[in-house]
């Protein structure tokens, strides 16, 4: 039967619309405001306004739907877990803002970002706002919870967010320096692409009271997840074709950004680190110095490291022991998000 | 006894301290960060470290200390209400920061800005690790409160820290607006000046289990202090005498800051407002201009408004009943700071 659904499809056909009503709610609960355009930016941020309003502007949503498949995997009831799923979109949200800002993106989910729309001043605050949102709704889960769970599920929340902060200041800090080492890449993925998926996985566990030993591995699927999206994104930004990943077609050798593949090829010390030092590296250049870096390893080393954590992923998963048709949903979604090529 | 030290600053004298090493110890934890600046950048911003550390780079820390004296005036011990303390300082050491890069200040207490030393990018990051910080340090309550307190203090904390978005949006607006109402005025003070002042007492009283009525009297006069601080902080930047409120020697008629003489004196439509519109004003004009506005009405009315407030926020405090020698702090210090003249 062609036409059958997959679970994923299903769930996420169920919960989407319930998540954009959710956070709906914390966006006029939070708008108490009398006067400006602040419930306006924080609106566009998440698409739902202005012009190219629509499903792309609000980006994929992977994260709140972790937490609530999570949620019903562990035998929960998926709509308890709500405020923990918006909380983690809206965390994510505020990061996007303060990130475009500071790589001076002027464009974010196919149309300009806030900052290129209301100027950058307004964009820190609307980033500060949407913090706050994010904070509030993970409070309503005391609506259905016990105040402990709430206050654990907090914890976790702030712990995630310092993590984030600190990924995002080694990125930062990198685009300053030439030697990089594995351990620090390492660390900036962890706290920039993992520890969010960590969180929106442990969160989910944490709301549907599954034991510490599930819980853990709930978590740890989320973290390795995370970090081999990332590798597997890092592989594409040099070596993907622009078509199949949708992204902008400037490689990460033009950007200068210091990708997996870039670190270990600057850490052989050959050609392509040479190369590198030597200046900026044009687009009709890109091809021909991604060859030679893959000649030098780079690339099957970096396939390697995405293997080796596609597999950690997934059996943290089987440990977890995700039930029922949300349990499949998990499965089938990190198949998904992992086999993508480029 | 000239040598007897005031209830304040008896008080004063013992809780500083163990702020200083509750807010450490915030820092500290969540610094298990392995590699980056990101805990110097913290720290820098509180004052502790880097050339000119010390008291001044400390600020005056008036919030935490409201925190502190009202748990014990609300006959608490004042110790359990660290986390608060903690939690309210560093909230507005992020506010601070994301300030400063907003209005492009360099210095902050006598020192380059965060963002002065940095840069933009790590300084808006290093707010928004400092707000994770605020919200952890006051899930610590619950290490001596019970979890619905904890749960109550961190709603309290969320919808203040959208109140000071809200009036740090207007104020950021206001800039490029012609016509501002008084409304608009209050709401953008309310917002960005008074609420976390209310909320430092709330979370005091909160914390002190005082009854309802009190914990509003409380909170009521946080924010009618607030609001009576900004207005005379508002006549200082225009008639002030920079010795003795040492602050730099810009008047707000050369900055263009809407304050709220100017706005008064803009309605009036006459001389003063067609001089405004004329365009800026140079330092050399200042003193001929503020004697313009002082002669149309806006430094009596707004000094009427500042006693007016002034009045409300003590009897705000009466009405609380503050008990021993902390409700005697607390009027003193309410005193201190609202009896100071340009």
């Amino acid at each position: 039967m062609e036409n059958t659904l997959s679970p994923l499809k299903t769930l996420a056909g169920i919960m989407r619309p319930a998540l954009q009503n959710h956070l709906r709610s914390i966006i006029q609960a939070g708008s108490d405001f009398q006067t400006g355009q602040l419930p306006e930016m924080l609106s566009y941020q998440l698409g739902w306004t202005g012009e190219g309003a629509g499903s792309r502007a609000q980006g994929k949503q992977i994260r709140p739907l972790l937490v609530l498949l999570t949620m019903k995997a562990g035998g929960g009831r998926w709509q308890a877990a709500l405020p923990a799923a918006s909380a983690v979109e809206l965390l994510h949200n505020f990061s996007l803002i303060h990130d475009d800002i500071q790589d001076n993106s002027p464009t974010r989910r196919g149309r300009p970002s806030v900052w290129k729309r209301w100027g950058k001043a307004q964009a820190i605050n609307t980033g500060d706002a949407m913090f706050a949102l994010a904070n509030r709704s993970l409070l309503d889960l005391s609506k259905s919870l016990n105040p402990r769970i709430t206050l654990q599920a907090c914890h976790v929340f702030q712990r995630t967010t310092l993590q984030l902060t600190q990924g995002q200041h080694l990125d930062l800090a990198f685009e300053n320096e030439n030697q990089i080492t594995l351990d620090q890449y390492w660390e900036m993925i962890s706290g920039k692409t993992a520890a969010l998926l960590g969180t929106a996985m442990e969160l989910g566990a944490l709301c549907a009271q599954v034991s510490r030993t599930r819980k853990e591995a709930f978590r740890e699927f989320g973290l390795q997840l995370g970090l081999a999206f990332q590798v597997q994104d890092d592989i594409l930004g040099i070596w993907g074709e622009t078509e199949i990943i949708g992204k902008s077609n400037t490689s990460d050798l033009v950007t200068g950004k210091k990708t997996l593949p870039i670190i270990y090829g600057l850490a052989q010390g050959q050609s392509f680190s040479r190369r590198w030092k030597e200046g900026p590296i044009h687009p009709g250049q890109a091809s021909d110095i991604a060859r030679l870096l893959e000649d030098e390893g780079a690339r099957a080393f970096a396939q390697k490291e995405a293997d080796r954590l596609t597999k950690s992923a997934l059996d943290a998963l089987l440990r977890a022991k995700p039930e029922g048709k949300a349990g499949e949903a998990l499965k089938e979604l990190a198949k998904k998000l992992l086999k993508r090529k480029g």
